[in-house]
């Protein structure tokens, strides 16, 4: 949508003031509404019928996405279009797990043929790791761990799903991920792993990651210290997956252990690509190539239903609802589900990375609230940190509770537990508790009771997993993966790029000298970054 | 404050109106503010020259607070007036810790004894298990592992400390945290510890938590059948934390191993208590006094210095500016140091459950936005997935940044790179970067330009610690807990109780046997739960 076109609050403000009659408590009482708020694509299954929309709301914005050549813009992306225009890209995470698709691939036959010949050498890897062959492929001749060293996209993917799909790793290796410049990370693993048995995937797109080339060189010390300077010993201790083939192999890499990434995926996207070695490593080709389905047949479905029934579409339509209509700030994400605790933090990335943006790719400003602000954690946890603000605070943030309805576990009286908790949260956000209700609880305390008032008509979606698997995990990330696609199309940014993030690393390759002390050419700062470098330096010991 | 009276909207809308006509940038460049806006309390120094004030606005905040009373209201809780109206009860955190303290407590003597007793049987309990006699005061012979089962209160205060102070830790026991219903982590933590060498620490003030009552069950089951069902070396495992004495009793813990909590202390605040039992077993009870004496001095600061230095007022001023005069719905917590990573959701309980309100004591309406979502991640993570949406999205994010001055660890590069960053982006967000500046780094391109333009005039506050210690963190945590006194304080809430909490519990015990399909005689559920249960069961394999 170009930003001269109305916003969405004045498109469908009718709407929004006829519903502003109605509370959520009335609404969700017609059971006739799950037919149209209620949807399934395979293992999931999305239930819209606590948001605050109706059928005649819902059905005016499902005209706007249709009016808005959606179709044509998403099938633009999976042919391979260079649709990331501020970059000159084209945006084919699809095309790394089209295998799995049962809709021919319409991505260009070269990058095709790319990504198989990336999927067999991982193949090959993973397989050798796991029989315990890797010698032969030049790496050390017993591996008990395997560090991933990566930041954003190189680390939240791999991160998130070897946490999600424990139930699925393999017992013969153990998987860490070290992020954070911050040495405590590295200094904690070099004291735990033993360097001899260590395996090390180093995963930048560029190989110039601050962070990642930082910490490689932690652990390439250490690893160099037990293989006493031995640098073709040091060497078989490191893989990496990057576009950067040459200074990946000028760092230290020998060349067949380099695995490639491309222009074509972005870092947020690419968890199908070979920078999900960690998590292949983890549970297998085979678990790998099930997360691929998973997602390729989110995709199928993407590409098939028309927008009644596309849960992408569905969920893309909620946000404009909430956040353009409504205007709502924030969304959080909470997972009944201790094994996703990394989702809220994968889909904050994925969806402020993506779409924190506010001009358009013409340079235009966008004119009107682009993404909120994702936040969240496990379920029931929150229940007992900050669901009071959530029923009773100023500010309504509307919900995605997930929950996955068979436990990879036996412990059923838990999980029972945990799932009513679930849908008790939904209903009690949406309903609330009526002053009245509360006085006829405590009958002679008006005061108390007005402590006791929920106001309800907090909206939420259920969103349940038959259960957790490589192949329902791969359409969970899918499935927003293409929500964002969407928005990115009806707010009318480019959601693959980030130019919001070179700012400031331009600024701290400035400070870092004047923080050493060693800044007598430095550009000036500004009167309280000099002021903060001061009281620092001041304070060292 | 009174619903009826002004807003700080209204209140303060002429110094919004003056401060909408300067950038930050230009406010930044003022050196002379730092004087008013960068204070120290022992080893914090809080810099707020990065917020979007000037020295009249802040000077105005301040003589609202002196209007407000706050000393009084302050030393009413010091005191233990019953300040807690809607439980009648008083709130004594602080006297938890006054031992450390140099003003002397006004508490009342009886709870002061109970404390001192209280810390007494820790100490010895504490000592015996780092020396290895704790067989003498009935536990296990030999103890390797503490489970810690509690939720919200009983859990995040003592998992931030233990996390947080990891150098400090012995290396005679090792720290879990069984919190979530959720069976996985039950399941997962049965299937790594040993039964007969884990000593589990039950923290549930009213012990009738349904979360920690099910994932104690669980694990004294997996014990009870190491023990071959003797119930009296199962005992032996375990302790307790708890108001209910009796309760707790029945279920198994013997009395001399249970540790009392009280209704003077909520349980977001109670880490200083007993509650604090894991932290103290993990860092010995000297470490244990040392983080209690960094509150105490935290509390004396706040007792003794004028609003104008005082850290707690400068924070709650600079939070009622942000939220309610400049409107911004959430603020981001990001601490530079992966120790610290769980600070975040810590604060999000400890100001969402606390200010998530809005009806005075008295039941009105409070009239205001009330507590804004707390949400973060550590960086330099953070700056890898959500700060684009920061620097160039449509909702400003006041910050946190809180960082180190002297890491735990000897990898100083890394920790130069580290605090370069926090101090960049802070930076990032204040500047900015205009359209004619990034112009003339890409001339030919003004579309380019657009896409890497930064509007800057985002706020911030930057928090260092000179190290992170025992002292240190009691000092942060004490120093947020006093911010969100004054903040209960200036909107005219009750910060003590959480009547929030009770809804969805007492739906979650109506869906419970329906979801188990024992529902003949449940009350009717509405037509989006009844729904929900019926898509579970049908999945269920």
């Amino acid at each position: 949508m170009p930003a001269n076109v109305p916003t969405y609050a004045s498109l469908f403000a009718d709407h929004a003031r006829r519903l502003s009659q109605s509370h959520l408590r009335t609404l969700i009482a017609d059971p006739a509404r799950g037919a149209r708020l209620r949807h399934r694509a395979g293992p999931l299954l999305l239930d819209l019928s606590r948001q605050k929309l109706d059928v005649p709301a819902l059905d005016a914005l499902g005209a706007q996405l249709d009016a808005s050549g959606w179709q044509a813009a998403r099938d633009a992306m999976f042919a391979g279009d260079p649709i990331n225009t501020s970059e000159g890209r084209a945006v084919l995470h699809t095309a790394l797990r089209a295998g799995g698709s049962s809709l021919p691939s319409p991505a260009p036959s070269e990058a095709q043929r790319e990504i198989e010949a990336t999927l067999a050498r991982m193949g090959e890897l993973v397989d050798a790791v796991h029989d315990g062959r890797q010698e032969a492929l030049g790496l050390p001749g017993t591996v008990t761990d395997i560090v991933n060293i990566g930041i954003g996209g190189s680390d939240l993917g791999p991160r998130l799903a070897v946490a999600a799909l424990a139930p699925f790793r393999t017992p013969k290796v153990r998987s860490h991920f070290l992020t954070n410049v911050d040495g405590q990370a590295a200094y904690d693993l070099i004291n735990r792993l033993d360097p001899r048995t260590t395996l090390v995937v180093m995963v930048s797109k560029t190989f110039t990651t601050q962070e990642t080339l930082l910490n490689g060189n932690v652990l390439r010390g250490w690893i160099s210290e037990a293989c006493n300077g031995d640098e073709r010993a040091v060497a078989r201790h490191f893989l990496a997956v990057s576009a950067n083939t040459e200074v990946a192999g000028s760092w230290g890499v020998p060349l067949r252990q380099i695995f490639p990434m491309w222009d074509f995926v972005g870092g947020r996207y690419s968890l199908w690509s070979a920078v999900g070695l960690s998590l292949a490593l983890a549970i297998g080709m085979q678990g790998f190539r099930a997360v691929l389905a998973g997602g390729a047949h989110m995709d199928d479905h993407f590409r098939s239903a028309p927008w009644q029934q596309n849960l992408p579409a569905l969920l893309a339509l909620t946000e404009i609802w909430n956040r353009d209509v409504l205007g709502y700030p924030t969304r959080a994400v909470v997972p009944y589900a201790d094994l996703l605790g990394d989702l809220p933090s994968y889909l904050q990335q994925l969806e402020m990375e993506s779409l924190g943006k506010s001009v358009t790719p013409q340079g235009a400003p966008v004119g009107q609230p682009t993404v909120p602000v994702v936040w969240g954690s496990v379920g029931t946890n929150a229940q007992h940190a900050y669901f009071q603000a959530l029923h009773q605070g100023t500010e309504v943030v509307p919900l995605d509770l997930i929950g996955i309805v068979n436990p990879a576990h036996p412990l059923h009286g838990n999980h029972d537990a945990l799932l009513s908790n679930l849908l008790a949260q939904a209903a009690a956000l949406a309903l609330g508790k009526t002053f009245d209700e509360a006085l006829a609880e405590s009958p002679a305390d008006r005061t108390l009771a007005a402590q006791r008032t929920f106001p309800g008509d907090r909206p939420s979606s259920v969103l349940l997993l038959d259960a957790l698997t490589p192949e329902s995990l791969g359409a969970l990330i899918a499935l927003y993966e293409h929500k964002v696609f969407l928005l990115g199309h009806l707010w009318g940014i480019n959601a693959f790029d980030q130019w919001g993030v070179e700012l400031g690393k331009s600024i701290a390759r400035q400070i870092l000298p004047a923080l050493r002390g060693e800044s007598s050419d430095v550009p000036p700062l500004d009167a309280a970054t000099s002021a903060s470098i001061g009281a620092i330096r001041e304070r060292r010991s």
